[in-house]
């Protein structure tokens, strides 16, 4: 009998550095309230949704720092200002399952690249990004450089790769096991397979991907902007179809996209891809928009039990290398 | 400066179980031939490549299994069984560096599926094949079964991923960073991160992979072979390219291909892909043929120094399961 579930991924259009946030939390409300109609039960929101991608930019300003960032109910879990309360709301009302991205800021005052899977009013896993691009420096301090500044507003995350169980999306006694990471996240196979060892059948990933930044690539400044907007996206998807497929996963993907600021472009790409590999839903424009798939989570089998069984084929004895360093050892010259 | 190779796969067609070898021999000397004539300084080679793709047979008589095995000369360590060395003389008189597979025997009667890496008539480095697909046992012993019998027939690898230079393709004071995985190696991101965190800049694979064999996969046994054959070439494609990409290294991979017995297809798919994961020459034919390509080794370093600087962004106390599982624990369901 096959376990059948309608999933989407909200993919979220421009915001820019002073879009008012209730402006953003109304467009957030209207996809939620399209998925509820369309009978969705899980929907999937972009990295940092609250906000514009701000780790493009230098920020000195530490009130202006601190508004990119939620602080979380001690009960809940869930990220509890007031001006992002009604999107939690909404979600528990419609009884949708909902995976968001958002800047975490602990009550420590500790900072993270967060996505929480909420589900009843209640945050029933959370996820801190674990690779952070970038770097801690900016290379220029114009306001039009597109900066990628993510390890300085960021700590990486410390919850490793944990699955977990979406009780509300149960079929009889099983409930399906979702995995989640964030943008940068998914070109890196060491937390695909984490989450493949403990099973994962949904891989949630919320992204904001710079479609245009030759200073930042180290790349011809003069580069076209076709081609470099397909790059992005050619890459985006070949991580994601070939990950999902080596780990026998459902996957979706929400792209924060459009023309932040009307000059910093981020790629689109929000789609749903099946267990071997193929994308079985995408977007079609570059703004605003739910992308809808109705999956059936035994289809992650045919790879789980034949290709990628994993008991039967892998040999952790030869992967040492993975843990024991992080950077490269060049074997030595050969004299 | 560019560090510019001329390299290629070396595509090969049917063999039968019938072939005489010395046919398959002259075969692949027709391709060094035509590979030193274009200058070319690395020729990749399938799988398994003197032979039928054994595997799919249940073989019960001995003599002819120790057919399909070499054994290696103790001073060069190369395959030396009268009716191959032709083949490695050739390519030391041409001066062009090969990787090629065979079946292994050591001297000690214990069997390997192995690619080897000469130059100038020595074995540089060697790889056994760590990840065996398929069972030990037959599903069915009729002769024109598919099988997949590599655990039957092969032991699992025991040299682990072991990056290498090539002396003989040096630019002035650096040589090429090479690394071999064999077929089913290639779905699986832990061979190629291993190799990655050695700085690889060209993946070394052949293979031999079935293009329709519904009863082995588990399959409806009446899909359609057309699309059986595209869905085995984009897996193909999707795992070299986007672990090529995310390791920031060439890859060539060489087919084995053809209707071997006039019966069991084999998927083409050889090609040269770049450290962006794009495919920069693919085979044209199903049967013997170069594929050439001019590459400049530096391209390796867009990835290596930006998104895929591993020393920056990796975090490896994250990835413990890797080595510490080699199944699926699932977490526990919610009760």
């Amino acid at each position: 009998m096959p376990r059948l579930l309608r999933v989407a991924a909200a993919q979220v259009g421009r915001i820019d550095r002073g879009t008012p946030r209730a402006q953003v939390i109304a467009r957030l409300i209207a996809l939620l309230e399209e998925a509820a109609a369309k009978s969705v039960k899980l929907v999937v929101f972009p990295e940092t949704t609250f906000t514009t991608f701000f780790p493009r930019y230098l920020i000195t300003d530490g009130k202006e720092l601190d508004s990119y960032f939620e602080v979380e109910d001690a009960e809940t879990g869930i990220a509890n200002s007031a001006n992002v309360k009604p999107f939690f709301d909404k979600a528990a009302e419609l009884g949708v399952d909902v995976v968001i991205g958002y800047g975490e800021k602990t009550p420590e005052g500790t900072s993270y690249n967060t996505a929480s899977y909420v589900s009843g009013g209640r945050v029933i896993s959370k996820y801190r990004k674990v690779h952070l691009p970038g770097s801690f420096d900016p290379f220029n301090d114009h306001p039009d450089t597109t900066n990628q500044l993510e390890k300085r507003y960021f700590k990486p995350g410390n919850l490793g790769f944990q699955a977990f169980r979406a009780p509300a999306l149960r079929h009889e006694t099983r409930s399906p096991i979702i995995g989640m990471l964030i943008c940068n996240d998914r070109r890196w196979a060491e937390g695909w397979r984490c989450y493949g060892l403990q099973g994962v059948e949904i891989m949630c990933i919320g992204y904001n991907t710079v479609a245009w930044a030759p200073e930042l690539w180290g790349a011809d400044p003069n580069m076209d902007r076709n081609d470099a907007r397909e790059d992005a996206l050619f890459h985006h998807k070949l991580v994601c179809q070939s990950n999902a497929y080596m780990n026998a996963t459902f996957c979706i993907t929400a792209a924060r996209c459009g023309l932040d600021d009307g000059k910093f472009e981020l790629i689109t790409g929000s789609m749903i891809v099946d267990p071997e590999g193929y994308i079985v839903a995408e977007n079609k424009t570059d703004t605003d928009e739910l992308i809808i798939a109705d999956i059936d989570l035994d289809a992650c089998q045919q790879g789980k039990t034949r290709t990628f069984a994993f008991a039967k084929h892998r040999r952790p004895e030869h992967y040492g290398a993975i843990v024991e360093r992080t950077g490269v050892v060049e074997p030595p010259e050969v004299v």
